[in-house]
C-alpha cells in the first residue's frame, strides 16, 4: 500500500505527501523493520531519488526511523512494532496524550524565549567546538568548572551584592538537583520549614524524599518570625527578593530580623533568589546572603529565568560549615551540568554579555510588564481588579472583586483559551488564601497580542 | 560624613552612588532620625533634586528609611553592623589545591576522547542552532524529548535485543540522577542489595541517602544466588554484561536463573549496562533485560563511554509497575539533561553517526586492548602477570605473582606517573579480595606510549 505510485498535492511539496504516507504507514504498522533502498523506493512510487531522500531525512529527524551505515534505512520501535497480542496492550498502555492548546500562556514559568542571544550563544559554541578541545568532553569537576564558578562570584557581588570565593559556589542541574544536596546536607532528623504559599517544586522533591515539611505562614513582610519561631527548623526555604507566589520584597528590618533569628536559633535559609534579577522600581534590592555575617544563608539561583528553561543550570553557594560537610561527605558527587553547557555560559559571562543580556531584558520585562498592568486598568474590568506583587519579578497576582471564585476565573480564563494559575495552587493547607486571586506571568506575552487578551479576559470575568 | 558634596562614579548612576553613601552611613548608625528634606540634601551633595528623589526611594524599597506625609523621611530603626567578610580570612580558608600529575592515566573512567566525532558533532549543533527554534529553549517534557527517547528504543532493538516503548525511557544527568529516582522508587523500608565488590558511586549515593545498602558476594558466573536469596532484596544491582571491576560476563544459565529467583522473591533488579558496547570476543551478548518477560529489571545506561563524560547523559528504562508509580508520583519530575543537548543526541542518532562511532569505536578500543595485553605478555613482567576479564568493556584485571602487594603495586606505578586503581578498593567490607591486582583501563592509551608506559610498569614492579 505505501510502495505504490504517489501523486502530486498541490497543497504541499512532493516529498511531504511521500513522507505523510510512509509515516501513516508505519504509525499503523503496515511497514517495519528495513524500508526499501532509495532507489527501489524511487522506482516503486514514481518520484525522483532527491524527493525519497527528503521523505527519509524527516522521518529520520522525526525519529520515525533511523540510518545504519552502508544498510539502509530501518523504522524505529515504538509505532505498534510488538507482537498481535501486545499490540493492543500497548496502546492501552500509553494512550497518546492530548494537550489542550492555550492561545495564551500567561503561566509563570514562561519567559521571552523570543530574545534569547541566540546569535552571540552560537557564535561561543561555534568557538569552543572549533577548538576541539579536550576539555570539553572530560568531566568536569564536581563542583563545575572554576571560570563558571568565578563567573558567577563576579555576578553575585556586582549585581546581588554578595561576595564569594569560587570554592564555595556548586553548579548542578536544576531544582531536582538542588533539593537533592539540602536533603543530604542535613540528617533526616533535622526539620525542613518553607513558607505557605510557597513554589510548589521544592517541597514536592523534599516531600518525595521522604522528609516532614513545616509550613510556615507568611505575614505583610515575609515569612512570619513568630511562627517560625514555634517551628523550630533546621532549615527554611525563602524568597526575599521576589517571594514566589505572593511577590512580597521582605523589607531590610524582616531582614535584620530573621538573620538574628536565626543565630539565635542556630538554623540555616535557602534564599532561593530565583527572579531576583527584574525589578521594576528602583534598583535590584541586593540579596539576603549579602548581610549574611554569620553565616547562616545558602543562596540559591539559577538561569532559567535569566537566559532559559532549557539550560537546566542552577547554583548554590554554601556557608562554610556546610561547605566542610560537603567536602567530607559529597565531594564524589559528579557535576550534573554537562561541561560543553558550563564552557559557553562562562564565555558568554566573561565577555559581558550576560550583563547586556539582563540590561535589555530588564527593559523588556518593564515594558511588557507596564503594558498589561495599563491594558487591564483601562479595560472594562479595571475597577473590579486589585494588583499586588507587582513592583518585581515576571508575575504578579490578580484579584477580581465581585461573584467569581478562583476556580471559577480559571475555569472561564480556560475557555477563553488562557491559561493561569490559582493563588491557592501554592498553599497547603489551604488557610487564609486570599480570594478570587491568580498570577499573572506576563513574560510571553507580545504587545500585539494584548488587545485580544484583554477583550478575552473580559469576556471571562466580566459581570452581569 | 554622608551629607558631603558627592562627586560622580563612572561605574553607576548618580542616585546609585547617593543611596550606596547613605545606605553605608544607616548600617554603621551614623545617621538616624529624620533625613535631610529632598532639597536639603541635594544641597548638602551638590546634586539634583531629582538624585535624591530616586535614592531615597530605593531606600523605602529596602526598607531603610520611610516617608511620613508631609514630615519627610525617617531612618527604621534596629540596624545593627554586621562585619563585612574579610578578604584575608577567605584566602587562609581556600588554599590552593595541588593535584599530582600523572604521565600515564590508566583509570576506568577515561574514555579515548581523542576519537570524538568533533566534525559531525559540530555541524549539527551549528544547525539546531541556525534554525533558532523556540524549542531548544523551553523546558522538555520531563522524561526527555520524544525523538530522542525513540532513537534510544531503536538503539536497544538493535544493539541489546531489547524491545522498549518510548514512554518507559526516561533521560537524566548521570548515577547522581538515577541512584536518586532509585531512592524514590522504593519506600524506606525496602532492601537494596549490591554486588560485593562494586561500582562505588551507586552505592555510595544510596547510602549518602540513608539507605542501609546490603552486600552480596560474587561467585564466578556472577552474582552468589545463594546469598542473594538470603539476603532477601526488594531491589539489587548487576552488571551482568561487564561486572565492575571483576570484569565477568554472567553466562545464559545464571541470567535465567537470577530472573526466576526475581520472579519467586519478588525483588527488582537494576541492570547497570554502562559498557556493553565494547566486547572483544565474539558479538555483543543481549541484555538480561530481553529477557525479561515478568518486568522484574530495570534498564539503566548512559552515554559517558560511548560518547564522552562531559555529556551527562543517562537513560533508564522503567518496568510497567515501577513506570506507573513514576508517573503517579514523580512526573513533577524536570528533566535534568539541557534540551541542547537531548536534540543534538536525537539528530546525532538518527543520522546514523552514533552506530559509526559505535563500529569505530569498537576498533579502536580492540586495538588498545589487544596492544596492551601483547606488550605486557611480552615484558619481563609477562611471566609473574594473571589477566582476567578481558573479554569485554575498557579495562581488565591484573594480577602480580610475586613478592608486592596491592598498595605496593600501586604507590611503585605511582612512583613512576601511572594512576591505577587497586581492586580493593571496590570491596566493602574486604572479604575474599583476590591478593595484589589492580584494574587496567587502557581506553585513553596511545599505541605510541606502550613503550615508555611498560618501561615505567617493568621499573615498579621488576622483582629482583
Amino acid at each position: 500500500m505505501p510502495w505504490t505510485p504517489i501523486e502530486a498535492d498541490s497543497d504541499w511539496p512532493l516529498y511531504v505527501s511521500v513522507y505523510k504516507r510512509i509515516r501513516h504507514a508505519i504509525r499503523g504498522g503496515l511497514v517495519e523493520g528495513k524500508l526499501p533502498s532509495k532507489n527501489q523506493a524511487a522506482k516503486l512510487l514514481s518520484v525522483s531519488k532527491v524527493t525519497i531522500e527528503q521523505a527519509y531525512r524527516q522521518l529520520v529527524s522525526e525519529g520515525y526511523i533511523h540510518s545504519r551505515p552502508r544498510s539502509g534505512f530501518y523504522v524505529n520501535p515504538g509505532f505498534m512494532q510488538r507482537t498481535p497480542q501486545n499490540a493492543a496492550r500497548d496502546e492501552a498502555d500509553f494512550p497518546p496524550q492530548f494537550k489542550s492548546e492555550y492561545c495564551f500562556d500567561l503561566s509563570t514559568y514562561a519567559v521571552a524565549t523570543e530574545c534569547f542571544p541566540f546569535a552571540v550563544w552560537s557564535r561561543l559554541s561555534r568557538q569552543l567546538l572549533s577548538e576541539e578541545s579536550d576539555k570539553l568532553l572530560n568531566s568536569t569537576p564536581g563542583k563545575g568548572i572554576l571560570a563558571l564558578r568565578q563567573q558567577i562570584c563576579g555576578y553575585l557581588q556586582n549585581y546581588r551584592g554578595v561576595r564569594a570565593h569560587p570554592e564555595q559556589i556548586l553548579l548542578g542541574a536544576g531544582t531536582e538537583w538542588a533539593a537533592s544536596i539540602f536533603n543530604l546536607l542535613f540528617t533526616r532528623g533535622q526539620r525542613f520549614a518553607i513558607e505557605n504559599p510557597s513554589y510548589s517544586k521544592v517541597w514536592r522533591i523534599l516531600s518525595a524524599h521522604g522528609r516532614d515539611i513545616l509550613r510556615v505562614p507568611m505575614c505583610q513582610d515575609g515569612i512570619d518570625l513568630a511562627a517560625l519561631q514555634k517551628a523550630k527548623p533546621d532549615l527554611v526555604h525563602i524568597s526575599p527578593a521576589h517571594h514566589f507566589p505572593l511577590g512580597l520584597v521582605m523589607p531590610i528590618q524582616q531582614r535584620l530580623a530573621l538573620l538574628k533569628l536565626a543565630e539565635q536559633m542556630d538554623f540555616y535559609m535557602i534564599e532561593d533568589d530565583y527572579d531576583c534579577e527584574f525589578r521594576f522600581e528602583g534598583r535590584p534590592i541586593p540579596a539576603l546572603k549579602s548581610l549574611d555575617g554569620d553565616e547562616r544563608v545558602i543562596y540559591l539561583n539559577t538561569f532559567t529565568k535569566s537566559l532559559a528553561p532549557s539550560l537546566r543550570i542552577s547554583y548554590m553557594l554554601l556557608p562554610r560549615t556546610l561547605l566542610e560537610k560537603y567536602e567530607r561527605e559529597l565531594s564524589f558527587y559528579a557535576c550534573t551540568v554537562p561541561g560543553f553547557q558550563q564552557y559557553v555560559l562562562a564565555r558568554f559571562m566573561g565577555e559581558g554579555h550576560f550583563s547586556t543580556h539582563l540590561k535589555r531584558m530588564r527593559r523588556v520585562y518593564k515594558d511588557k510588564h507596564d503594558a498589561l498592568l495599563e491594558a487591564l486598568r483601562q479595560s472594562s474590568l479595571g475597577k473590579h481588579l486589585e494588583i499586588s506583587g507587582e513592583k518585581a519579578g515576571l508575575h504578579f497576582l490578580l484579584r477580581l472583586k465581585g461573584e467569581l471564585n478562583e476556580a471559577e476565573m480559571l475555569s472561564r480564563a480556560a475557555a477563553q483559551g488562557i491559561k493561569l494559575s490559582g493563588l491557592s495552587e501554592f498553599y497547603s493547607p489551604k488557610i487564609n488564601v486570599p480570594q478570587a486571586t491568580v498570577l499573572m506571568g506576563f513574560a510571553k506575552l507580545k504587545p500585539e497580542e494584548l488587545p485580544e487578551l484583554i477583550s478575552r479576559l473580559q469576556n471571562a470575568w466580566s459581570m452581569p
